[in-house]
């Protein structure tokens, strides 16, 4: 059986840099992180926008990977070309051709280490629950939000994101490079033990699915009027209580969650999503029973 | 005798968003912050860059006061001609003329609440000491730095930074904007009972005086080799001891502290410093005895 490849991307936005560093460190010293019998095609998504230590230049590249920008032939935004080049390069049919991505990214937020999916192909719920298994680590699930799109990872047939926090965008910080050193390292680890037919697959799989995103409340001339409340601030993945504060006005007037069923939110403060208008994403936690299907399907993607 | 004239500026940083939305809110609601009888003029310093949510357009405003750049004729760097915008419009010989400026900012360092003054202008250590005496914040002395020249407060008769972190760049963040307020407030305060002749001068004045900054250890190509040890990230303000671990690199190894005498740290991993290669700055603690000339100078520019 040929090697599984993995396509590896840091720095997919260029104000993310600890993964980037990572990267550069990995390469200067092999043995920092275990590449076991994988393929690995490293890549620094938005090289461009690194550089000039940006989120990104025209448009955020990792929601550039949507079918009609894929497909368009007269873009101009730098972040669609690019997305076209990945695909074009490492994607399933590209000259450097990778099942797997896993995308880098960190955030501002308290989310501590955590993995993102998105949608339920089954080859990622499996994966995801190999690394859950693993380590522990909560998964957001991301889905039906028309809002959001074209993400990376989409792309390729199975892929997911490892998100850090929190750390300043352009700061490196010691603590957010080791979590992602590990995370990472634990993923591959998974991969590896896939390849060789010891993976472990656990019983269930806790997703925190995605139910909608709130904005702070704005005036009539889209102005915030209010800001998170410190009380939430930080407690990413800490159910909301009925009647807990979540926004305070400058005269200290507080608005209260007034949810029926228990939320929990993550991205809780995201700098990158103020012009998103996404103060903080609402989920709910659910438990699935570990399909053996998803383990089937990884499987079949693995040695087809 | 007319009243003090002093000029607020916000969002000199167009990503420190947290100052910029409390003069938002405060000019919706004239109590958040008393303004006493003083001749207030707020502005944003670098409206462009807020809206853009980046630090500058072409260049740091914050280091475009230098006189040499502000008698330019030929610049078109943004920068230089709003700082020359500014002079023009609120400097001592400008249409709206102020004595005194507060410059507003916010840090990823865990710096608290501090003050900012640049050399030893006898009518800004009065005032620091007024502030220093009524709220206790650490102030830094930026002196000697030939790197880092052309603030804007520099170019007022009077006038000085307020410095709160920790906090994205980016992110509205309530704790913050509080500390924003507080700090304004009791300024403003200090200010007012001086031109009543209320203001009651400390004994002393307690300093940290910039002795120098240190860039992350790099490679001959300018690459960072190592990032702050977590150890030191964050300890802003507290003593650095002989020996303790000040950066780390990606395999564990770690650089330590060879300082001869005690240094404090302050901007420990501000964002917008790696650009600067300014991982942390080192500065001495000193206590001044309050000299009775500062008030006298003070006073004097006061009532000129």
């Amino acid at each position: 059986m040929s090697p599984i490849s993995v396509l590896l991307v840091a720095g997919t936005h260029g104000n993310e840099v600890n993964a980037p560093w990572l990267f550069d460190q990995w390469s200067r010293n092999p043995d920092l992180i275990d590449s076991h019998d994988l393929e690995l095609k490293k890549v620094i998504g938005n090289p461009a926008a690194l550089s000039e230590g940006k989120r990104y230049i025209h448009s955020d590249l990792n929601r550039s990977f949507r079918k009609e920008l894929l497909n368009s032939s007269n873009s101009s935004v730098q972040e669609v070309l690019r997305a076209k080049e990945l695909v074009r390069l490492f994607g399933p049919n590209g000259k450097h051709s990778c099942k797997f991505a896993i995308d880098l990214h960190s955030t501002t937020s308290s989310m501590g280490s955590s993995i993102v999916i998105y949608g339920r192909r089954s080859v990622d719920l499996a994966v995801a629950s190999l690394i859950q298994y693993r380590l522990g680590l909560p998964v957001y699930l991301h889905e039906g939000d028309p809002n959001q799109q074209g993400f990376l990872v989409e792309n390729w047939p199975c892929g997911l994101v490892i998100e850090i926090g929190p750390v300043p965008q352009g700061v490196l910080k010691a603590s957010i490079i080791e979590k992602t050193r590990l995370a990472l390292s634990a993923s591959l680890d998974c991969l590896a033990k896939l390849s060789c037919g010891e993976a472990r697959f656990p019983n269930q799989l806790v997703l925190h699915r995605h139910i909608q995103s709130l904005d702070l409340p704005r005036d009539s001339d889209g102005q915030p009027i209010a800001v998170l409340h410190p009380e939430i601030q930080g407690r990413d993945w800490q159910p909301i209580e009925h009647g807990s504060p979540l926004f305070i006005k400058a005269n200290g007037e507080i608005i209260r969650s007034n949810f029926k069923e228990k939320l929990v939110p993550v991205f809780i403060n995201e700098a990158a999503y103020l012009e998103k208008k996404i103060a903080l994403s609402l989920t709910k936690r659910e438990v699935l029973a570990f399909d053996q299907n998803w383990a089937v399907e990884l499987n079949s993607l693995l040695f087809s």
